[in-house]
Order: C-alpha cells, then sequence, then structure tokens
C-alpha cells in the first residue's frame, strides 16, 4: 500500500474497507474481542478482575497538525480517554476507536497513527475491542478526526464518596501533579512553526498509576480533573463552580518550566489557561494531602506533584477561583470565552 | 441564540462551550450521569437491571444530507449504536455522543439533531450519559459528523452460543427481518434532489425489541447482523466468510418494495448493496425457524420478517454466497470494492 491514499471506497463497506481492516487495524490491535469482527465487542469483566459500577466516557480528538513533539492525534486519543476514565476513579479497561477519514490522506500517515494508537494502549494495559472507519470527501476533514470512548472499572472503595465535584469539601487541599502549559505550547509551536528559544514537548501522558496508586492506599480523594482544554485555571473554576465552592490557589505554587513561560511572555498567553494532556487535579481532604502527594511523587507521570490550594471554608459558596501572588494580592480568575488556541486536543 | 453559529470558542473549553452544554446538551439529554457533569458518567448496572457480559460498540456518522426523509443524522446515531448492541444480543442502556462541529454551523441545525437524538433515545429507553464536543475551522468539516459509542448488558441466556458469526452451523435458517435498500435509495433522493415516482423514506428504526424478543422466547439465535454499509448482499457475505460456511440465498424470498427497485432500476443500483438502517439478519436453527419469523413479525419493525435462505451442509465451506433467481439459476455475489453511494451513515 505504498503511497497509496484513502479512497472514499475504502469507508463504504465493501472490499476496500475489510482490506483496510485486515491490513491495518487487526494487525495494529491485535485482540480476541476485536478479531470476532462483529458488531460490538464482548466485555468480560470477570477475566478483566472487574466488577461494577463501571465508568464510561467518550473524547473526538481534531487536533492540528496530527504529529507535534511529545506526541500525536494517535497517543493523544488513548491517553486522553484512559485519563477521562481515571479521573472518575476508574481502572480504564477498554477502549473503542471510530475514525472519520479524508479522502486522499496518505494510507501511511492512517498506519503511523495506528501504531501510536497500539503502542500507547499496550503502555496503559487497555484492549481496543471495538471500531469504526468512515470516509469523508476531499476537503470535508481534515486529514483524521478519531473518537474513542472507554469503559473502566471504578476502583473507589465501597463506602468512600464518589469521585466528583459534588463531594468537594471545604477545607479539601488542592494538588497539581506537575508542572503546566506543555501541550497547548508545543502544538502551537509545531502548528505555526516557531523557532522557540528552548523545544517544549507536549506533557502528554497516561495518568492513571498515580490515581490508581492513591485509590489502594485508600487516600479519600474528593474529586480529579485533567486539567486540558482551558488548562488548569479553567478546571478550576468548573470543580468551584459546579461545587458551589470558593477555592483560593497560589500563584507561586504552580510550576510553569521557563521554556514555557518564556513562550507564553513571547505570544501573550497566559500559562494557566493554556491546556495539558497529562496533568491532574486532586482535590482530597487536608488530613490525607501530604500522603497523597507523597503518593504522587513515586510515579514519573506526576513526579513534580505538590500543593497549590486549597477549598474556603464556610463564607462565599459562591464558586469563586482566587489567584494570590507572592505579593499577597489577590485577583479572581474567570474563564475565558473560548481557548487560547484552537484545536489542541 | 436564533441566527447563531458555532464559532471555534465553543470547542474550547471556555465559557462558550459551558453554555453549549448548559443551554443545549443538558436540558436535552437530561439525565442524572450527565448532570454531574464529570469526565465520564458511572453505569450502575444494579440499578439498571443489567448483569455482566457486557456489549460495547461505536460508529461514526457522517452521512449527507443532515436531514433526509424518514431521519437525520442525529437519529441515525442513535439507532446504529443501538441496533449494533442489538446485533450483539445485548439490551441497549448507556450511549455517549460525540460531536465535531464545523466552524459557522447554525445552532438551530445542532439543535435539531440534539433534539432528534433525544427523542430516539427516549423511544429507545437508552441515556447519553457522556458526550464531548469539538469544533474544526470552516471548510474542515461538513456542518457536523457525530460519533456514538453504547454500552448494554448482553440478554443471551447462560449456555447458549455467544452471538457472533463463530456460531453459525451448517443447516442455520437466514431470516431477513423486512424489505431492503430503502435507506440509501432515501438518502440518494434527498442529496441529489431526485423526484423519484414513489417518495421512499429510511428505514431507520431501532431493531432492538424484536431481537430481544426472540432470546427472551429462548430462540438459539446463532448470529445477528445489520444490513447497513453494503447492503444485504455484503453483510450475507461477511458472516459466510467469517464463519467459512457457504450460504444460498433466493432471490425471490428477497422483499423489495416498487418504488426502491424502480429508483434502482433508473439508477443502475443492485437494490440488494444499497444501505439500510433498520434492517437485519439472524441465523437461527432450523428447527427454531417458524418461531422465530412468528416473534419478528408481532414487531412493526420487522413485521416483513421471512427466510431468505440457508447455510450449506458439509461441502463447499469456503464461504461463497450463491443468490438463486426464480428459474434456479444460481450466482455467486462478491463483494463491491466500495459502497455504491458514499456517506450514507
Amino acid at each position: 500500500m505504498k503511497d497509496a491514499k484513502v479512497l472514499l471506497a475504502h469507508g463504504g463497506g465493501g472490499r476496500l474497507m475489510h482490506e483496510l481492516l485486515e491490513r491495518i487495524f487487526l494487525p495494529a490491535f491485535d485482540n480476541p474481542a476485536l478479531a470476532e469482527r462483529h458488531d460490538g465487542a464482548r466485555l468480560d469483566l470477570a477475566a478483566a478482575g472487574a466488577t461494577a459500577p463501571l465508568a464510561f466516557t467518550t473524547d473526538g480528538y481534531v487536533v492540528r497538525p496530527l504529529f507535534f513533539p511529545g506526541g500525536d492525534i494517535g497517543r493523544l486519543a488513548i491517553h486522553g480517554t484512559v485519563n477521562d476514565l481515571a479521573m472518575c476513579g476508574a481502572r480504564p479497561l477498554w477502549l473503542s476507536t471510530a475514525f472519520i477519514l479524508e479522502e486522499g490522506l496518505p494510507i501511511e500517515t492512517l498506519e503511523r497513527v495506528v501504531a501510536s494508537m497500539h503502542a500507547a494502549a499496550a503502555e496503559s494495559g487497555v484492549a481496543l475491542v471495538t471500531g469504526d472507519t468512515k470516509v469523508v470527501d476531499r476537503g470535508k476533514g481534515d486529514g483524521l478526526y478519531v473518537t474513542t470512548a472507554g469503559v473502566g472499572a471504578i476502583a473507589v472503595r465501597p463506602g468512600a464518596p464518589a469521585i466528583t465535584p459534588g463531594s468537594v469539601r471545604p477545607g479539601d487541599a488542592v494538588i497539581l501533579s506537575g508542572d503546566v502549559g506543555r501541550h497547548g505550547i508545543a502544538i502551537l509551536a509545531a502548528r505555526e512553526e516557531l523557532a522557540l528559544e528552548s523545544a517544549v514537548e507536549s506533557d502528554c501522558a497516561d495518568v492513571s498509576p498515580p490515581v490508581l496508586a492513591l485509590l489502594a492506599a485508600g487516600v479519600a480523594v474528593h474529586c480529579l480533573r485533567d486539567c486540558t482544554r482551558g488548562g488548569l485555571a479553567t478546571t478550576v473554576i468548573e470543580i468551584a463552580q459546579q461545587a458551589r465552592l470558593d477555592i483560593a490557589i497560589e500563584e507561586d505554587g504552580v510550576p510553569i518550566t521557563p521554556a514555557v513561560q518564556g513562550a507564553c511572555e513571547l505570544l501573550g498567553l497566559d500559562p494557566l489557561y493554556v491546556a495539558n494532556e497529562g496533568r491532574f487535579i486532586a482535590f482530597v481532604p487536608e488530613a490525607d494531602a501530604e500522603r497523597a502527594i507523597e503518593i504522587l511523587r513515586r510515579h514519573p507521570v506526576s513526579a513534580g506533584a505538590d500543593r497549590i490550594g486549597r477549598v474556603g471554608e464556610g463564607r462565599g459558596r459562591s464558586g469563586q477561583v482566587t489567584l494570590r501572588g507572592s505579593l499577597g494580592a489577590g485577583r479572581v480568575l474567570d474563564m475565558l470565552s473560548g481557548e487560547q488556541l484552537p484545536r489542541i486536543c
């Protein structure tokens, strides 16, 4: 298939679609559920050592360019869905993938994306068990879009509160898993072919190992959220609004690498609103905070974990997020209208 | 939001995306899982009266035009995923939806699609529990694409064979649930603004009720498949090849309405390869065939069910499908290279 391109017929259900399935998808995603080639996959919870309740999530990926320093659309789609399951306190188990391919896409590009998805799924121990491929006319896509959905087994101990904004309590510590802003800056640099002084790589990664370690250790995790679109600031504002509690963030507690800081200054971006793909915040009771940080730091993906703020007590409860600088002055953080950089995931 | 259009910022994770969520998605898909607004939904199997094993499936929808006689992309996306779960012998329970919107899409169009999805989901008794929205630049989409994934509870009795091509046995009866070719012709007529002599409506429908009735009655269903892309012929060929068994289909047994037959003759299409969205084939042991047909006919969506063929005994096993005409002459059916009509689902 060297030099071959995606044709409309590759999405037509006929021989060419079956060829695509047999030559590209089945060998790459090799597993018994997919090999049955039925309309869906059978999920054997017992064989996976999983019990109900389950978590279920989906995300579409339209990032541009498809390949960027530190990742690509395929790896992003796997990590993104694995991370959303982890944010529900779930062990990621099974993923689906639905491709929308643009007519004329080099088959070689699809192969690279599929290989990357396979590698990322294998690293995370998840199986790509079911999928779909559609082809749209030239000019009606942008190379390829992919949508993943995932199912995982919720690993919260029976009796513990559900991991959701509604479980956040006054006085909870806010822990951030590492430095912020790398994914958005890496995408922007790749898209605009900016020659930054220091190269910035996306932080795109699977954050489920440290999350599952927190739960296994019995840390009373109240809420988790990955700081993707809209960055750290938007994520904290979302939780504050949904929990109807005020949150104070210490600006100096938020790690930003000099390369990201420099790029943001150059481009006029606020790093707190720049997207991440391997960073999350955890809300835990103050009593568990030190132990949680210690557990997170044992994992490379969250080695930079630290406390960045605190949920306010009693008064307020308006869902306001205040950023406190080193001089003690505070400013209220607000959601941006959109995203500083479109199509970053 | 009258006359409003989708902006890139609607996909940016900020205030506009939250507005879209609050004004359009949450009210339409109102349910507790979605209302939590977390990164994924918690699936409570016990509350749904569901037990493992589960089925999991996904499909992307890129149909053009978005609205057509008998349905629209939203209804198609719900029915399609519900039907794929039914084809696994599963009771459909939970669905996810991931939108890819093109910048400039009228918000009113999105609202119509979302309302249609909600109505279809309510009719099928499934909950839209988690979702995602991305926006791509003008010219990099075609209005909207939507990808649904679904989870259902497999309703096959313990000890019964799995519903999969590998369970098909020599001598099995092949039952078709109704007339074929309507969806593809309805789409083509809408797209090309063809004035057909008789209007043709898509057969787009939820086929899970008759399938679940077969299983509840203890019919030993060996395999099920909906005759979507590639039509009835491709579906039968897929099963024959995957089961490595020959299948003979009686041409006169396949119902085709005069309107579809006429349109196909006019357009030079073979109705056996034209897509359906509410038709399926069932493979059952000969001993169960009459009872299965009787059960299917009790449901409006499969009122036209009848036997159309038989899986060959012993010899052959090459995975060949033969179409036998009224004069006794047979021709071997082969997969088309693609689909006669692109982007029908």
